[in-house]
């Protein structure tokens, strides 16, 4: 079953919308072929930690009620959806992908979660994390090809939404994941703003946001509006904003091209796939500039050289309170590696921290001045496919980056900047993603745009 | 036993640095005067919520080790402190004030204290806090007048350091939590710039801050600054900064005296008293300016009409998920004040919560320019002496502020403004504090123009 951007057909729930409001189908058949597939499928995907089978049919039937009354909450009324492990559900545990919170079921509701209840949705299963949203992996696999990694931290919700267990996820991201694990399975995804959807209990980090995983833009956008509508955003944040629907496509003008540090480690296939997708574009009628061609891409990709290392350092001192209180109640409750992140925050001082915000401030000016007279930036999404990943070998250093290098991703993060992600490119049969990323705050516009580019631009397979 | 501020002395601990250097003193012996005066004064202040003496004896000898061997891990090693109770700390309960956190002990360290206890301080005691920082009071006595209220929400705070039990605690304050009660005790106090110290796992807000309680300014910056020499500020921000004493004294040479809308209900003798600080400082050579002689403090003044009612609304928004899921889980674990926040947050749309976003944003941009060229802001800290409060009366609605109206607070949290609050005032035999605030980021600054006026002008009764 090698995969194919064409041939792909994901799980969408906004197609279904007409035979829901017309009595064709109904939440609790849509709910009932979901279950199937879980069924099916999790045995080898392993992209859930908890399933809420009674309560979601429950809630599946009360959706089916309201639909026939014509009553439905929201578009998403009905709608079964997958969170990533790390946010709070008052219905089912969060463990975090972490000893430490084996067990842990606190029986609240994230925010955002909160918000897709009261929009209708069905919180049906929670989604395999990379450990505290860091490298060390769970037990997920690719469900393209079982012997890779779906890629992390949002590992659960980028598989389960490509396996076609659910429409939708909820993935979240503070360097690389969300859009990573979309583009090694095929998903559309976006990695909202910084401040965009309210993290709720989530707010330690300068840089995490909640992001939403799907197989259509239509789906993706409606799970982003129907929350920010009844969560808004962080706390000073004005929220994402836009309409109730799909924004309409728009045609860029000018878009940059953004190689990004990992570009020279890339397999050539994986690089004249990303050559091909941006001379499409040129093809088309957009104006494509990059390095070389404008000094200010040039400075962005000079700042933009460390922003991985900057992004862990900066994520690293912001966690470092949480990781030394969970291991000084008990060493073993974390992982190696994250004893390792551990170590290396512990070295930093606050001046190192300081200095790390500067270069990040710097890098997010770099971005405002390429973006003041571009529509967008495009950048490949995740390192070439998916790599093989069958778990860390008994007697051997663990491996450095289980889930794959964020290298692409934290350009994105650095800059709060909107990124959508899209199934654009198959290598070796296997996905890859392009992202479209804008500059803060214009998350419609980058979606607007990803859907014109997704709906004139033909996938390409190599 | 009638408060003045002149002959009021309250327990500090810089004065007693030299003597713990060269032995005449030590770490155990302060801690052990510090542990007969709570025995004396608690029964009637109430102020702690938990005590951990056998802890932090074996903690006072150890640091008298290091004084002795020269080892003082910092000019605060040794001084006791109180932590406010809705901050985590590994050796004591954090019970917030709420019967839904009755016995909760999650024996992790907030940031701040991590950074206390790297320091060598003794985190002696948690302080009550009124209920989730809100409203509704803990047990707490005024020890100037056991009749009356200690401000709130950080009560315990400062109640424990104007009754000399510790030199120094730690409060927060989202609208008027530190400040008020400070005033209202005779303490000084810092309510630092948003961001300017880590507040840990507390970020759920936008614009609450730690801060300091303590008897002088000298003790107050120390223990501000040794926190944040080790934990930083808040995730993204650069976090307070400044020399590791006191900052030298730095006279201003242009004041402006806001009267904010809590002016025209004040008692006459608080208005005479703030009055007779703005011509002493006259006296003293400093210019002094205010609405009427400035538009842009006309402005400012105005758009600050509405800060508290708008500052309730951000922070009502900001907390009622975490009001919610407690009330879904038990209704009764929450303050009938409480649930009144929570329905009032409930009623309130992103929309809203983004307007007020708005004004705020104004107010700070009105606060900027009346600051352009002067040197910080003068304004009184509380609305007069603390009022009496021995608490609700059975079967008669509920007291709105029985902790004190934050009238005079919420513009220095409105505009994410450093304030120092001084002791320069009795009204009636009871503390009245007068504020400096100055623009964010500026807390060396303002604690040095404080210092200055503590130095030059002489206190008031009336």
């Amino acid at each position: 079953m090698t995969y194919h951007p064409t041939t792909f057909r994901g799980l969408t729930w906004c197609d279904s919308l007409d035979r829901m409001a017309n009595g064709e189908t109904t939440p609790r058949e849509y709910l009932e072929s979901c279950l199937e597939i879980i069924a099916a499928r999790e045995p080898v995907v392993q992209a859930l930690t908890a399933i809420d089978e009674d309560g979601s049919r429950a809630r599946a039937d009360a959706s089916t009620r309201r639909w026939k009354d014509g009553r439905a909450l929201s578009a998403i009324d009905g709608m079964p959806i997958g969170i990533k492990d790390l946010l709070e559900t008052a219905t089912m545990p969060t463990e975090m992908g972490c000893a430490a919170f084996r067990g842990n079921f606190p029986r609240r509701d994230n925010a955002a979660v909160r918000a897709l209840r009261a929009a209708g949705a069905i919180i049906l299963a929670k989604t395999v994390t990379a450990e505290l949203g860091g490298s060390h992996p769970g037990p997920t696999t690719n469900p393209h090809d079982a012997s890779r990694s779906p890629g992390g931290s949002s590992s659960g919700s980028a598989a389960a939404v490509a396996a076609g267990m659910m429409p939708t996820a909820i993935g979240t991201q503070v360097a690389g994941s969300i859009i990573r694990p979309a583009a090694y399975c095929g998903n559309v995804a976006i990695k909202p703003s910084k401040g965009a959807i309210n993290r709720g209990e989530r707010q330690a980090t300068s840089m995490s946001v909640h992001g939403v995983h799907a197989n259509g833009l239509e789906d993706m956008w409606r799970v982003a509006i129907e929350i920010a509508k009844r969560a808004g955003g962080d706390p000073g944040h004005a929220g994402l904003s836009g309409p109730d629907h799909l924004p309409e496509p728009v045609r860029p003008n000018r878009l940059v091209v953004l190689h990004g540090a990992g570009w020279d480690a890339l397999d050539p296939g994986t690089r004249s796939a990303f050559d091909a997708v941006c001379a499409g574009l040129k093809d088309i009628g957009v104006e494509m500039t990059g390095a070389g061609n404008d000094p200010r891409v040039d400075e962005l990709e000079q700042l933009l050289v460390d922003s991985m290392e900057t992004c862990n350092l900066i994520t690293g001192w912001e966690n470092h309170w949480l990781y030394r209180n969970l291991v000084d109640q008990d060493p073993d409750s974390v992982s190696p590696r994250a004893r390792e992140v551990l170590a290396r925050a512990e070295a930093l001082t606050p001046a190192d921290y300081r200095d790390a915000l500067q270069r990040r401030a710097a890098a997010q000016q770099a971005g405002a001045a390429v973006l003041a007279d571009a529509d967008a930036i495009v950048m490949l999404s995740c390192p070439g496919p998916a790599h093989v990943w069958q778990g860390d070998r008994p007697g051997e250093p663990l491996t450095e980056r289980p889930t794959g290098d964020p290298v692409f991703n934290a350009p994105s993060s650095y800059l709060f900047a909107p990124a959508v992600t899209m199934p654009l490119l198959a290598v070796d049969g296997l996905p890859v993603g392009v992202q479209v990323m804008g500059p803060p705050e214009s998350d419609a516009r980058v979606t607007a745009l990803a859907r014109w580019i997704m709906g004139n631009l033909s996938p390409i397979s190599i």
